[in-house]
């Protein structure tokens, strides 16, 4: 088990090692540690070498000039100028939420990124603001549309955060396929089927091998099936992409380039690296902030009150469950399995920092 | 079968004879027609009955006086003055455009609105103004969350309209169910089965009979069970109550009132109406409209070249369905059910109108 500063003051150094200055470092350990807490440890600790091993092949830049290129008052589009994502994301959400102080709502589309990490972070940091957040992202291309076998789409998540008053706030943060790409990967690990309905082989054929996208097998959108509205999945996944891609000018769909190392960079590129959007709404851009929030105290309230099915655990409000894993990981502390710590240990010789195995 | 035209000025006249002005019962013709060409006859003629008979009862406003009643520079609160939905959804809509048009992107929440036929007619709206145009609304509750047996949410859709250039528009709009509920209701209707991942029975049981509604069951969210991601589904159809209801204030989940008269009104209130919510993003707020255009048709053909699985049909762009059945049902006119002619027909002869059976 480790503390959360303990972890916290190591990635920060580590980022600070790879050339980040001190704020940029601070941030990208704030949302690493932020999914560590919110039990999304698939982008936690875990990712930590896919971002260093890009860093050592030159493939993101440490010292970005994060910028914007083009805006209206309640636009902009923002170049990352290749910086890990958290920095370009981070920044970009700090503009959404400028431009709504000004006008409203305001609206970010970012090229030339990286992998940001959990997009419900940049979506909470609307919050504090008494304001609601969007945030989407495009991803490596793992998942088929419905009726294909190719790889065209990310599991491209979809991250709202809404404010309330004496309830915790509303926050989903889902990717558009049934199951994350993450937990696919842990079946495999433990040597496990899937369930039917997550992933198909080369052929399009239905299967339960969890490490069928290594043999050309895709991921199936949200909804599974045809019958079953994976077209309504695929609608949504193509819609985060387009958002994130095509009115940022970054690579959309296929030309998405690898979040890791070990894979080639893409020979056909047909924008700038991977792209984000986000979106901040003012409350009281709609209505008084302190109605707005009773009437969401009222929606949460009303939710709890479902009736679950006989067996059934209560009915949960979006956000719910990463809260309660949060207030159980901040007592019990981080944990991290051995192949990381294993990993975490590397980097740490190879920059000359210190990492217990704990 | 009916010409467009003959349809058209009939619903005009019905509406007319109801007390709406010569420029909303055009506004509402064009969106029931605009179903019946796009192949969603559930959205069309089939409805003329319900609206005709929330009229006959007083729970509609045929001269209801559409106004904001709070903005921003981006963003307003529109009531409906419980207007017949198309003309409270067109003129937000409308709202939607003209703050783009000045700010970048303009965002509309509407109350105190009813039923408004399809959700896609003024997401496009947004197209002829090179803006991409974002349509939610809020529905009678039918859907149980995850995990739950009570009716909270409607199936609320999601459209997003995406101009190209040499590419037809892509245009999404989709219920957040694994189908819509006039699908059940066909099938109920034929005396048919559905698959599984539909619908529950009062207990949260699996079923397959589409006409367990009747007996206290409920839909399914997008995803059907938790472990293929109905949670997903739930997020999204949650996300679209609190943005058309929440921010309005409208009668959010459980308390949207009846689209039908022969339901009794709702005996407890916690807003106005039936909300629904409305964006609306200038191109050229984030890149030249020409530019985006190029990148949109590269994203539409793209897709287009996808492999489809053996013995399934090619890749469809969303949009292209409802295309494909405009084109044809132009040339060979619009068909309509012996069932909705008879309802018509009644109506006419109410309202001393002629309405020709074919």
């Amino acid at each position: 088990m480790y503390t959360y500063e303990y972890l916290f003051n190591f990635t920060r150094n580590v980022f600070k090692k790879m050339g980040c200055n001190e704020a940029d470092a601070t941030i990208i350990s704030e949302v690493f540690l932020s999914a560590e807490l919110r039990g999304q440890s698939s982008h936690g600790m875990l990712r930590l070498k896919d971002y260093y091993q890009l860093w050592k092949a030159g493939r993101i830049n440490p010292r970005p000039g994060v910028k914007i290129v083009h805006e209206s008052p309640s636009t902009a589009v923002v170049d990352g100028d290749n910086a890990i994502g958290m920095v370009a994301a981070h920044r970009s959400m700090e503009i959404a939420i400028d431009k709504a102080m000004k006008c409203g709502t305001g609206w970010v589309a970012t090229k030339n990124s990286n992998h940001f990490g959990i997009a419900g972070y940049y979506a909470m940091m609307a919050l504090e603001y008494d304001m609601a957040g969007i945030t989407l992202t495009n991803a490596n291309p793992l998942v088929a549309p419905t009726f294909s076998v190719s790889r065209l789409l990310g599991t491209n998540p979809i991250a709202v955060a809404i404010p309330a008053g004496k309830q915790p706030p509303f926050v989903a943060d889902f990717a558009t396929t049934p199951i994350a790409r993450g937990k696919l990967a842990v079946a495999e690990k433990k040597g496990e089927k899937t369930l039917e309905g997550f992933v198909q082989d080369k052929e399009g054929n239905s299967t339960t091998d969890p490490s069928i996208l290594k043999e050309g097998g895709s991921m199936l959108t949200l909804g599974g099936d045809y019958e079953h509205g994976s077209h309504k999945g695929y609608c949504l996944s193509a819609i985060v992409d387009i958002l994130s891609a095509v009115f940022s000018g970054a690579n959309f769909g296929p030309f998405v380039p690898p979040s890791v190392a070990y894979l080639p960079v893409l020979k056909e590129s047909v924008g700038e690296g991977t792209g984000h959007f986000f979106g901040a709404m003012r409350i009281d851009a709609f209505q008084p902030a302190e109605e707005f929030k009773l009437k969401m105290d009222k929606w949460i309230e009303t939710f709890r009150g479902a009736e679950s099915a006989p067996g059934k655990p209560k009915v949960k409000i979006p956000g719910d469950i990463e809260r309660e894993k949060e207030a159980q990981i901040r007592r019990a502390g981080i944990s991290i399995i051995p192949a990381v710590i294993c990993d975490v240990k590397q980097i740490a010789e190879e920059l000359e920092l210190e990492f217990e195995g704990k």
